[in-house]
């Protein structure tokens, strides 16, 4: 079964290489942190403060190309824990069809927390059992 | 009429925060800079060195997306040089359509570099008239 997932906390460091978001459980207090990369923890950070943004970035193009193709995003799942890596699914409907793509983590919470409204995240509970075993 | 261009240098500079391209037209010898971000110029630079990425990133999310969608990847159109900044579309066939989406000439060109084979990328006549006279 899938557990709803919601962003909690973004670490951004300036001396460190690696960033990291916390995903909590929305309806419990199970939490989790995943590496991202400095480009991804400060576009999802701009989006959480509401930074204005003169030109549309790249997460933007992403809802903007999906849009364009009468596509419609539906939602981000995080569907694996290997070797200390995360992978997860951009969801699109299109013609009733749901889609899923194969994302990086980061880019999908981007891409959740850019579009309005955000996306709902999810996760296998037997990825976020994982998760919090390897912490 | 519009210009067909190609990448012809990337500039990356770890002491400065501005990032350059330059693009160079195809059947002459007229180039120009653009100033992009430290992010942009690495995803085009490794494209260009063809760096192994065992996961997608996030301008090969964009190829994804169009692809799931039904879409097919045409062209880049850099259209307007305005107070110091450029505009662009990146240009997708969808059911015999030609749709234009507005993106920045950084992740407009870094989309062109990353499809396989890369996009042809164009600049109206007049804005690289105005991209010349500005340097």
């Amino acid at each position: 079964m899938p557990v709803e997932m919601k962003l909690s906390r973004i670490i951004i460091s300036e001396i460190n290489e690696n960033q990291y978001v916390y995903l909590k459980e929305v309806n419990g207090e199970r939490q989790f942190p995943i590496v991202i990369g400095i480009f991804e923890a400060t576009s999802i950070d701009r989006r959480i403060k509401k930074v204005e943004r003169p030109r549309p970035l790249t997460h933007d193009l992403i809802i903007s190309v999906v849009e364009m193709l009468g596509g419609a995003l539906h939602s981000v799942i995080i569907t694996e824990l290997s070797s200390k890596t995360y992978y997860a699914k951009l969801r699109l409907r299109s013609d009733g069809e749901l889609i899923e793509i194969d994302a990086r983590p980061s880019d999908a919470i981007a891409v959740a927390v850019t579009n309005d409204p955000p996306l709902p995240i999810w996760i296998d509970e037997n990825v976020l059992e994982d998760a919090l075993a390897s912490q």
